[in-house]
């Protein structure tokens, strides 16, 4: 661990303090790409977070980033319906539209012209150090599209439009923010005060494995979408690997498909891998999955419920996106003025 | 010459003649950075072919790309007064705004946006070919900006986003275009048929020299400012280094000044250089001096008198870029709702 990620653990702790007490001074920008449906791990990864700091008071923005789909691949794909499939999920989660705005990147123009400005204060190297794009660049088998190279800037543009000062994220995306940081500064420094120095806010969130103990990804056909039946649920999980030791135990290493299901079963229960395998005993991985299955559908029922009421109803779930976009907009378009105020360019 | 460039001109040729014929069916973009005053080789090199262009009933749009202003440098500069100077002088030269739509690249957020998309259409390595984007990454004191790096993409969105079909260049920048080519040609087969792929219209303009015979270029200190005075014009001609051979020749590679000279009172008072030389036999530098300044004032002298009556009155050169702004954000915004309908990102 170096220094530099416990001065940021430390700070983040601090944060976390001073959140509570003074939410109003707090504007969060958090967001995903729609580039499919969104399953338990968004959900626990981030969408249960955004809930809490919302409801401590914090002002936040969720940012829908449809543009960021098409930075690795040729196609968008349905991006309309993964869009609004994720505002539904977003809803059902408990994220109040009078409370958090929910937009869409495409819809908001005065927040992608930062892009250009901010462009003109970093490097090309810089732009190699980014996590991401340094991922991206080792992997031969495709080209590096211009889009994801200039995505450490579409970051920043995404989080200093509307002025947010603190983005949470998981331990391994701290780096990230690191550029959004480099470019308040410079852009503060060359023209005038206008953005945040944005901090990051280390999420403590469980680590939820995929169905087989691998990392969870669509991709691998190892996730539990939000918008499964109970049905649909309990039979991703029976297809789920496990082994025929009947002791179950809780061991990732050496019994990978056993350990996932613990810990989904736990977090959707509240309580440890541990204590279920306990639990558990000798009953196998029989009673394994139906646990898991009951401890899934209880925590997702109502969820599931007010998901299918929203999804029943298009046209309420459109028009909170379209508010959402309308907000985005207004405070995209006065933050404009401001950097065209700091810069001179306001003819 | 490639055959890719003789296919250029051929294909150059066919076009001048499509457009007398029917102008109303071709739509042109230019532009200037907005870095310093505009000089005698602008006017020469691209003013006065846009005004020529927009006589015949093309549709022209010229931009005042300010964000280029800070492609290769950290200071933007007096944008302000750079930006009205250049509409001064496209206005004093017969640029209609009644005809011609002269707008600022920072003024048209749905313009901006474009560059997003269209980044996911171009990879790293062919930003990489660009001529300017070349030059820059081999000259090692500069670090290359991402806004240079990205140079060729934004000026694909200046010219699409107003479906401009035809762009004027000189010889040395037919291949800038090619990127936006690809680009329409991109867009076009992925999502759908939305943009118009440009054509390029090769421009034969007299190459004027600086006044020491270099290219002419503010930082050499070697033009003659479309705004100067008779006075400070006369002042920069007599300082101009020629030789102590009293006979005037054109010879370019060895005398330089002489010929920079020569050329310059040519292109203002519609001869050649040689003719010029022939006129002024062993008349000396001096008399060489006396005739370029009396025909570039004299070409300039109604220009600049139309220009101090537009200089004093800022408002309505302000006016004119207001309104072209307003008619540039309509054309993009009408563009940007095309995009996203092809996109499937008009939630």
């Amino acid at each position: 661990m170096t220094d530099t990620f416990t001065a940021t653990i430390e700070r983040s702790a601090v944060l976390a303090d001073r959140l509570e007490a003074e939410p109003q001074n707090y504007r969060v920008l958090t967001g995903d790409r729609p580039t499919g449906a969104l399953h338990l791990g968004h959900l626990f990864g981030s969408i249960l977070e955004r809930v809490r700091l919302q409801n401590t008071g914090v002002e936040t923005f969720v940012i829908v980033a449809d543009y960021q789909v098409i930075t690795d691949r040729d196609s968008i794909g349905d991006v309309r319906r993964h869009v609004l499939n994720a505002v539904t999920d977003y809803l059902a989660a408990g994220i109040d539209p009078a409370r958090t705005t929910i937009f869409t990147h495409s819809a908001v123009p005065s927040l992608n012209q930062l892009v250009l400005p901010f462009l003109s204060l970093v490097t090309e190297a810089e732009l190699h150090r980014n996590p991401t794009v340094k991922a991206e660049l080792a992997d031969s088998h495709r080209a590096l599209s211009g889009l994801l190279l200039t995505y450490p800037v579409h970051q920043a543009a995404d989080i200093l439009f509307c002025k947010g000062n603190l983005v949470p994220v998981g331990k391994d995306n701290a780096p990230h923010v690191e550029q959004t940081r480099v470019i308040a500064r410079r852009f503060n420094e060359r023209y005038a005060p206008v953005f945040p120095v944005p901090e990051v806010l280390l999420t403590a969130v469980p680590e939820l494995p995929g169905l087989d103990g691998r990392k969870m990804s669509k991709s691998y056909g190892n996730t539990i979408a939000l918008g499964m039946t109970a049905d649909e649920t309990a039979a991703a999980i029976r297809k789920a690997r496990t082994d025929t030791d009947r002791r179950i135990t809780f061991d990732p290493a050496t019994r990978p498909g056993v350990s996932a299901l613990l810990t989904t079963a736990a977090v959707c229960s509240g309580t440890t891998p541990e204590a279920l395998a306990d639990q558990i005993g000798d009953a196998g991985a029989g009673r394994l999955k139906q646990l898991t299955t009951e401890a899934v559908n209880g925590f997702l029922a109502e969820h599931r419920r007010r998901r299918a009421e929203l999804a029943a109803d298009e046209g309420y779930v459109l028009s909170v996106l379209r508010t959402g976009n309308a907000t985005a907009n207004a405070i995209g378009d006065a933050t404009l003025a401001e950097v065209r105020t700091a810069m001179g360019t306001d003819y």
